[in-house]
C-alpha cells in the first residue's frame, strides 16, 4: 500500500553544541519518505529550485522514494537556518525562504489520485486541502500541522480536522489548539474537532497517543548524544505512518506498534546531521533498536518477569 | 519485612491554581509512610513539635504506621510554605522553618538496628549517615536526596553513595551531581558512584531507571487533572521501597514493578491536596489504576495484539 506524502523539501542551515552543517539537505517530507520507505512505497509530492543537487535526487531515487511528484521550478530550492539552545528543546529560526515553494500548488499524478495513504506534512491548511481534495477515496489521512497554523490560520485548519484521521503535534500546539492546558483534556478535545487518533509528540520525553477509547503512553529512547534534532517528527510521522500503510489496517495493537517504530526511526535520525543518518540506516540497525526499546519500556510480560 | 524511614513530617502551606491549603500534614515520611504501607509495615524516624496534631498523630496510626521513633520535641514542627505556578513543574519556597527539625540527632530503637530496609528521604548526607551507621546489615538502603546538599554539601553525599543501593534523584540533580547534561551519561555516571540503582524522577514525564545492565522508562499516567504536586516523589519512593520490602528479593523484574507502583501511587497524591487522597486511597484503587497504568503502557504483549 503506497504512501503519497505532501510537504517540503529543503536546504537546511544548522547550528547545535554540536557543530554545524550548512545547506544540508531537509524538508519534512525528506526526513518522512527516508522512514517511511523502509515500511512502504512512497511518492513525494513536493518543489525543488533550480540549485537542487543531482545527488539528493540520487539519494531519493537510490531509496525507491518515488520522485515524479517533485516539480522543479524556476528559483532557489526552500531554505531554513535554525540554532539550537544547549537544551535542544529550544531552537532559533535565524532565517527562512520558502522561495519555489512559496506558490506552490501541486497537481497530483493519475495514480496519486487513488492513494490509499495521505501525509499531509506541516504546510498550510490551504495546501494540505489543496492536496487531500484530489485523493478521491484515501483509507487513512495523517496531518501535522505547527503553532503557526494554529494561530494565524486556525478557522482553514478546524474545517480541515474532521477528513483528517490521524493528527500529530507536539504538547505546546495540543494546548493551542485545544484551549486545556492539561494535555489529557486537550487530547481528548482535539479528538472531538475530527481525528480519530491524536499523537502529542512530546521530544525528549516521548509520544502520547489518544484514541476514541484508548491513551498510549511511550518514554523517548534515551540516547547518549542528541546530534541535531531536526527531523526527529517528520522521521516519527514517517516510521508511523508507513508502518500503517505496511499492515493495512488500523487497530489498537497496529497504532502503537507504529507508534515504537515512529520512536525508534526519530531516535536514529537525532544522532546525526541533517538526513546523514536515516538515509544510511539498515533494517537490521531498525530490528535491533526496535528489540532494544521494547525491552526498555516493558514494564510487564517480559523476558524480566521470567527471572 | 519491615521498613525503616527517616526524614520529615510538617505542616505545609501550598498554594496552586486549584486553590490552597494552611498548615496541612506533610513532610517526605509522610508520604512516604502512607505510600509504603499498603506493601510492607513502616516504621517512622521523624520529630514533631509541640503543636503537631493529635489527629494527625491518629491517621498514621489508624494505617498500621509505627510512630515509635517519632520524637515529639519542645517547639514547633517543622514548616514550608509553597506555591506553584501554572506550569506545576515550577514552584516557589515562600518560608522554610525546620524547627524541632534543626538539630534532630535520631537514636533508632533496638529492632530498628536490625532493620533489613531503610529508606533516607531528602535530608542531609550526614542525617543520612548517622541514622544508617546504626543499622547493623540493611539489605537494601534506599535514599533520596537534592539540589541543595549537591550543591552545599557534595562531598557528605559523595561519601555516603557507596553504601546506598538506590538512589532518587529529579533529572537536574542527576545532571549537577554527575557533571553530564545529558541524562543516559549522567544516570551511568552516578551507577560508577556508588548506587547499583538509581532512578532519576522527571514528574509528568515519567522515571527513568537505571540499574548496572539495564535501563526502564516509563511516563507518568497522565491525569486530567493536578491539584497539587506536592509529596509525589515521596510517594513513589515510598511505594517503589514497600513493593521490594514486600517481594524480599531484588531483580530487574522486581524493580520494573515497583517503578509502576510509584508511578501509580505517586498519580493518586496529586489529585487532592496534602496527604488527603493517599491516606483515603483503597487496595481496589491501586489495582484498577495498576493495570490501566499497564494497559497505558504496553506496547507489545498486551491484550491489543490479540486483536
Amino acid at each position: 500500500m503506497s504512501i503519497v506524502a505532501v510537504g517540503t523539501i529543503g536546504y537546511d542551515t544548522v547550528e547545535t553544541q554540536h557543530g554545524s552543517v550548512a545547506a544540508a539537505l531537509g524538508g519534512s517530507v525528506s526526513y518522512f519518505a527516508l522512514a517511511a520507505r523502509f515500511f512502504a512505497p512512497v511518492s513525494i509530492v513536493a518543489a525543488v529550485g533550480t540549485d537542487f543537487r543531482a545527488e539528493d535526487v540520487r539519494l531519493f531515487a537510490d531509496r525507491g522514494i518515488d520522485l515524479r511528484g517533485m516539480v522543479r521550478r524556476e528559483g532557489p530550492t526552500f531554505r531554513w537556518h535554525g540554532r539550537y539552545h544547549e537544551d535542544m528543546n529550544i531552537r532559533d529560526t535565524i532565517s527562512l525562504a520558502l522561495n519555489v515553494f512559496a506558490d506552490f500548488m501541486p497537481n497530483l499524478l493519475p495514480d496519486q489520485h487513488r492513494a490509499d495513504y495521505v501525509f499531509l506534512a506541516n504546510i498550510s491548511p490551504d495546501l494540505q486541502r489543496h492536496v487531500l481534495d484530489q485523493v478521491a477515496s484515501p483509507k487513512v489521512v495523517a496531518a501535522d500541522t505547527m503553532n503557526h497554523w494554529i494561530a494565524n490560520d486556525r478557522a482553514a485548519l478546524v474545517r480541515l480536522l474532521p477528513r483528517i484521521d490521524i493528527l500529530t503535534l507536539n504538547d505546546e500546539e495540543a494546548r493551542m489548539l485545544s484551549g486545556e492546558h492539561n494535555l489529557v483534556k486537550a487530547g481528548r478535545a482535539i479528538i472531538k474537532m475530527g481525528p480519530d487518533t491524536v499523537l502529542v509528540k512530546r521530544g525528549e520525553y516521548g509520544v502520547l497517543q489518544f484514541s476514541k477509547d484508548a491513551m498510549f503512553a511511550v518514554p523517548a529512547y534515551p540516547l547518549e548524544e542528541v546530534i541535531d534534532p531536526t527531523g526527529a517528527g517528520d522521521t516519527f510521522a514517517g516510521a508511523f505512518m508507513g508502518y500503517i500503510a505496511r499492515k493495512g489496517v488500523i487497530n489498537e495493537a497496529v497504532l502503537r506498534t507504529a507508534v515504537v517504530y515512529g520512536c525508534v526511526l526519530g531516535s536514529f535520525v537525532v544522532e546525526q546531521f541533517s538526513v546523514k543518518r536515516i538515509a544510511a540506516l539498515t533494517w537490521e540497525e531498525i530490528e535491533v533498536r526496535y528489540r532494544a526499546f521494547i525491552e526498555l519500556t516493558d514494564s510487564h510480560h517480559s523476558r524480566w518477569t521470567s527471572q
